[in-house]
């Protein structure tokens, strides 16, 4: 059994199989607007919030890290929705997950994001977004609605973390 | 006729009549969350831009600021939904509005705003965001779908803008 997960840096391609990577590098389309004054990256990630009556609802997260060294214990997914979280800041956060499906302890994956949003595919396993150093702020964007859209698992016993060098 | 628009500092109460301010001190209800990791300022703007087939559109824009003084030239309203502009950065920028219904020139009101987003309610006209000294992030959240969703209106002569000592 996998008893240490290895962080890995955060990118499109490895992401896909669990939702999307929000940066302006991963636009299909990008348009000049406001008099040339300004680019718009568009449409970088589906809100996937509808279902069932579902809304979308745009809150603020305050995220404080957890001790250190990281021990994950808990994992989540939304059966009827996507899940956004677009940081307010530069500094670095984990993001954890495992895919659709039945859970599967030796399927987990963690990314180092740093600067970019993620979207956290309807079903899609993952932990809460992990703020490293510094307590940090996120917009997230998330469906609001009838029916029940958290299931959790625990993990036990709790997962360790490997940052390797990604981390000063 | 006034030809100069004063800034004022952006507060919730005073921007009512065109949106809301989006920030974690408007929350309307705030929970613990992630174990106590974290505290969620739930729902801070409605996100209303499902009028007539539409759905929201998650972007990122990347504005370069005008020219110094600033004049202001063209004014814009979205009839079909809401728009939401959420910084990435504490850098200040500007807010233009004028309130839904016919374009009124003396009705042209000024904020600055910092480390909070904005949300232009459905029809409220405003300048696009004017960011200010640097190039600046937002997340951006509006309508796509069928329908015209933007009207313009050309500010002639333009509208000189005068910040007090709100700048430094």
């Amino acid at each position: 059994m996998t008893d240490v997960l290895k962080v890995a840096p955060l990118e499109a391609d490895a992401f896909r199989p669990y939702g999307e990577v929000i940066a302006a590098g991963n636009a299909r389309e990008t348009l000049s607007i406001n008099e040339g004054h300004a680019r718009r990256y568009h449409d970088l990630a589906p809100l996937d919030m509808m279902e069932g009556g579902g809304r979308p609802v745009l809150s603020l997260f305050l995220s404080r890290p957890k001790s250190w060294p990281l021990e994950l214990a808990l994992m989540e997914r939304h059966p009827l929705g996507s899940q956004v979280f677009l940081p307010r800041s530069e500094r670095p956060y984990l993001v954890v997950v495992a895919p659709p499906g039945p859970f599967r302890r030796e399927a987990l994956r963690a990314f180092l994001a740093r600067g970019v949003g993620v979207s956290y595919r309807r079903g899609t396993w993952h932990h809460y977004s992990l703020a490293l150093g510094e307590e940090s702020a996120f917009w997230v964007i998330d469906r609001e609605g009838p029916g029940e859209n958290c299931d959790e698992i625990v993990l036990d016993p709790p997962m360790r973390v490997d940052f390797g060098n990604l981390l000063p």
